[in-house]
């Protein structure tokens, strides 16, 4: 069975084929649905003698496969031409006229009349079956071209027809452009979901912005793509993190919520830079857009500062920017955390938002009124703050108004929410209720209202005031865009975000957690607060944020064993679990630093897509369900026992 | 904090620097080990300022760091230049001579005698601390150049000095050159090991390897790069599969073993080409070389034959090969099982050995006295192979003698070994023990024994017979070059290994399992002995081998849905559990076959490292345990509630 050649090869390839013929006529006697498959002898095109006669360009696409050609590549260019193509019986008329379709198009076939072989052949076929056809390339007639079509001014009149394998009669949802099935049939039969030309696409614009990326960082910047165990032990105070359990008694894996602790290591062993495509996992049930199991870009530099890493990012999407979304300028904007939330009351800010919020904290202060009506204190942390749509109200209707209250209330509890339309008179008894009329008509005029504007007022505690309003700026904004109304400004509006709080307040025993992670550097101004008073602290941390979409992450890191320590015992957590960390950063740590890019959630900005699930082949329901497969399910008793794990069953 | 331009930009450096000096004095005040940083106002040089000295090609790697060059970049062409170089500070002499490290090599600095303020610096440092340096590069003294360093002509006159991160005095073992620690401390403190030059360039390799591997694919094939997920249902009759309980109670899904089915279902799925470097996870405690989870290059494809998986691997290995690794010449030779259990004893035969297994059964089996003295039957399967090295019976011990001896009755105990040194006279009585006078003597023609030759001989069941053979051939191979004797031809001999068995002979329910996986095609010429003599029925698989490893294997699958049927219910797995598969497969599936190559494997290999720990950052033990962390270790009562599982000590 040596292959001593060139020529061998290709009668290799023939014997092959034929055996291929073999078992095509063995599967199709095993099939009952009477379908037949021709008769005239198969004449095989070899590959490589074929592809001599095929411009350079397309000899790579066909080395590897029986086609000559792909179904979106025959053009008039290749009129006269023999080819042969495989592929998806899309549809049929006639039993003459047949839609081809793959990967890359779709190419129109044509039976001639007196082929009634092949006619009766494919009255017996199912659309979706997979089928090879060899034919001539012929230009089509002049009424029929489509010239939408990448190949709509040819059509192939076919001399074989071959059926590869045969679909069944009924699929649950037809494959064709514009009719798509609902979310959980699709998910039911994601195989047949992926056929869809939406889906296609955005599987490639995925494969190809990853690549770039990769070409970015590794050929032009010197990065090591260096692949890291998931496989490893729980990190404390981060997400919930899936358990694995081992032959050993009582013995347990997590797997990594990120690659954080590795890509420090690797630093301190002296790998300078480092990058990763990067499987994460976190236990996150229940929450909209997330699956169990995601992909990052994991970045991280020896040697940089804040700056640094943030110019490589932009040097990075700008490199791997699809010419098609438009225009992407850096440097991108910088905004504290302060401002965003004064701003827009999110820490991701839409900048694409044409208003914002407007701090009335100084007017309102001055209204007895409130803290008699509400029982509101002024205290330090007292904030009012208004967001207005000028001449926007006439689309704010009742059902909005006690959607907008119902929010308000739930998830904003220290937040008191005023929506008042502004009209020619009588309006201001909607503030009135709480507020004094000189405070009311000092509002009026910093906010310069006018007839037809929309009003949203919210006093009480500063970060759900703010919040509270930072929702409504997005909802309203939708709403309005619903009806037609144009807000957002077009294309990507990118943010960093920095300057954020180290740590957190929290409701647990050290009163206070990390905003991001414990290995975050702090702000080299703040670190004389660190002792005495860590919520005012700094981190050198950074988000990215496109058009209200966090899309990634970073920080420097803490590269001095002591100052670590500090901060893991600020936070309560058990130094001993870290210990293998800081032992390593007492043995020659360099100044570092990284960022981590969601790329699930960018690549489907990328795409436009309203769902992560659209640009992951294979996702899971919010409930981490499997649709296709029904995964997780039970599990045997020998792995019971391999795993010394009981269950509620047991 | 908005950044308009790039005047602004370096201002923003400036002030994070400042920011990072102040951290550092933070830093060195908390640090008690009497180190004092250099007193010297620093005067930092902006990166991009001092980028536009520098030759074009140097600007892209420092665009994004502090330093001006990496510390084996600068030569005598940069004689005269200010440069800042970043490091660890492996080794000094006298408080004046240091070399500095990075990942890309090492510089020497030296202290200017009139610079006693860094003198005294120095003298309080450890090794392995890391520092940043700026300096005048110079040319050495003729007597100290070092030609064999790509810095040796140089070294920098140091003008300033700073501690960026202390080491401690005593690390587990010293970081400089040819010194290595046994693997459990190198495993323990890896970070340290990473330091080591074998370590940074194995890792290096790999990155560099993987991404030709992903530029031939995607830029020149169409491939599509999908990641798959690796939380999924149990693949029936694989490997054993780690499982991860859920937060439904009893519901576990499965670490996939490798993404077979997704691969299948993406071809349904019309995705044509797709490739995905994929985590893969195998619960195989306790087997050498081997690693809980592990990355393989896992290739799939539409309408191709095997001939087409074979060439485009070997493209891709040729186009992802390191020119310094020497020739690599394609097509590789094929090889069928039963050849390379004839020639090898093996399926993965190492090429380069000049000798081969002697078929001998004709002669011994007319030798009546075997049966009587071994009770050995002539049956279909009985077989009798030597292995002979001419003129090398010198080398062979008694204790080499007494360790075959031990293998063969314990692996391979349906084989009877002989080990014979041929000598001028008598040597045959070691055989006449066995066989008859006239059998010993057809058997030295045959073989043409002389005076010095190595005999191994071993007689009976064939399948043990060929494979004790195999092994000792490989063992007294590698006993005599150890002993200076080369045998092995030079550079990698590459073979396909096809035509295996569909099935194999298994002591279960069935008395049979699949040799590879259920979803290989059957060979098209055995199709009509599946139903009545399936143990003869070849598959339509391939192996690729290299110098005795093997590197990968594939196969054309199955991809009609009754056939595929028919060989899940011939291994007895209920096809319930492939429901999902077996309806993609009758939904319009083409045919499709792929390829995954072992890359920990490969890549060890390649870097000619004695075990896949030295090509993976963050290895396991062979116990799958992390030596750095302790992990798997046991979980919280919270976990195990959240999972709703018991272990035994509950």
């Amino acid at each position: 069975m040596h292959r001593p050649g060139k020529i061998l090869l290709n009668i290799c390839s023939r014997r092959f084929l034929k055996g291929f013929q073999q078992i095509l006529g063995a599967k199709l006697s095993m099939v009952s649905s009477g379908i037949s498959s021709s008769s005239a002898p198969f004449s095989y095109v070899p590959v490589n003698k074929a592809s001599t006669t095929l411009p350079e360009a397309t000899i790579k696409r066909d080395k590897y496969s029986h086609r000559t050609h792909n179904c979106g590549q025959l053009t008039v260019a290749n009129v006269g031409e023999k080819v042969e193509l495989c592929g998806w019986m899309e549809f049929q008329r006639m039993n003459k006229f047949i839609t081809l379709r793959d990967n890359c198009g779709s190419t129109q076939l044509i039976v001639p009349d007196e082929r009634t072989d092949l006619t009766k052949t494919i009255e017996g076929i199912s659309y979706e079956t997979v089928i090879r056809v060899i034919g001539t390339v012929n230009p089509r007639p002049n009424s029929q071209v489509n010239k939408n079509m990448a190949t709509g001014e040819i059509e192939i009149s076919v001399e074989h027809l071959e059926i590869l394998n045969p679909s069944k009669t009924q699929l649950p949802f037809p494959i064709r452009q514009f009719i798509k099935a609902k979310e959980s049939l699709r998910m039911q039969y994601r195989y047949l979901d992926l056929r869809f030309p939406e889906m296609q696409r955005n599987l490639r614009i995925r494969s190809k912005v990853l690549m770039r990326m990769r070409e970015f960082l590794i050929n032009k910047c010197n990065f090591v793509d260096i692949e890291t165990p998931t496989l490893f032990r729980r990190t404390p105070g981060g997400a919930q993190e899936f358990i694995v359990p081992t032959r050993n008694p009582g013995k347990f894996y997590s797997l990594v919520q990120s690659p954080q602790q590795f890509k420090q290591l690797l630093m301190v062993g002296g790998i300078d830079r480092y990058f990763q495509i990067a499987r994460c996992y976190r236990d996150e049930a229940g929450r909209m857009d997330r699956q169990p199991e995601f992909t990052q870009l994991d970045i991280e530099m020896s040697f940089v500062d804040r700056e640094s890493i943030m110019m490589l990012t932009e040097d990075l999407l700008v490199e791997s920017w699809l010419e098609e979304l438009g225009e992407i300028s850096t440097p991108f904007e910088q905004m504290r955390y302060d401002d965003a939330m004064e701003l827009y009351g999110t820490d991701k800010p839409d900048a694409r938002l044409p208003y914002k919020l407007q701090n009335v904290t100084d007017i309102v202060k001055t209204s007895i009124a409130l803290t008699t009506k509400t029982g509101i204190e002024y205290n330090d942390n007292f904030g009012a703050y208004a967001v207005v749509f000028p001449k926007e109200s006439k689309n704010f209707s009742n059902s909005t108004k006690a959607q907008f209250d119902d929010i308000s209330k739930r998830e904003f509890p220290q937040a008191k929410l005023l929506q008042v339309k502004i009209t020619e008179s009588s309006w201001k008894s909607g503030l009135t209720t709480l507020l004094s009329n000189d405070v009311v008509d000092s509002i009026e005029n910093r906010l310069n209202l006018h007839n037809g504007d929309m009003l949203f007022l919210s006093v009480g505690q500063k970060p759900d005031v703010q919040e509270v309003l930072g929702k409504l700026l997005i909802l309203y904004t939708n709403i309005l865009e619903s009806k037609g109304v144009t807000l957002r400004a077009p294309g990507f509006k990118w943010l960093w975000i920095v300057d954020f709080p180290l740590f957190s307040k929290e409701d647990n025993e050290n009163g206070i957690r990390t905003t991001h992670h414990p290995f975050t550097q702090p702000h080299p101004e703040d670190l004389h607060l660190l002792a005495t008073d860590p919520l005012k602290v700094r981190g050198l941390h950074y988000d990215l944020v496109s058009n209200g979409w966090e899309i990634g992450g970073g920080s420097i890191r803490i590269h001095n064993s002591l100052l670590q320590k500090q901060v893991l015992e600020i936070l309560g957590i058990d130094t001993c679990q870290m210990s293998h960390l800081l032992e390593a950063l007492d043995s020659g740590a360099p100044p570092h630093g990284g960022i981590a890019l969601g790329l699930d959630r960018y690549i489907a900005m990328l795409c436009n897509a309203t769902s992560i699930r659209d640009v992951i082949a294979f996702p899971k329901s919010m409930e981490g369900r499997d649709a296709m497969s029904g995964a997780p399910i039970q599990i045997s008793d020998e792995d019971k026992k391999l795993y010394h794990i009981r269950t509620p069953a047991d």
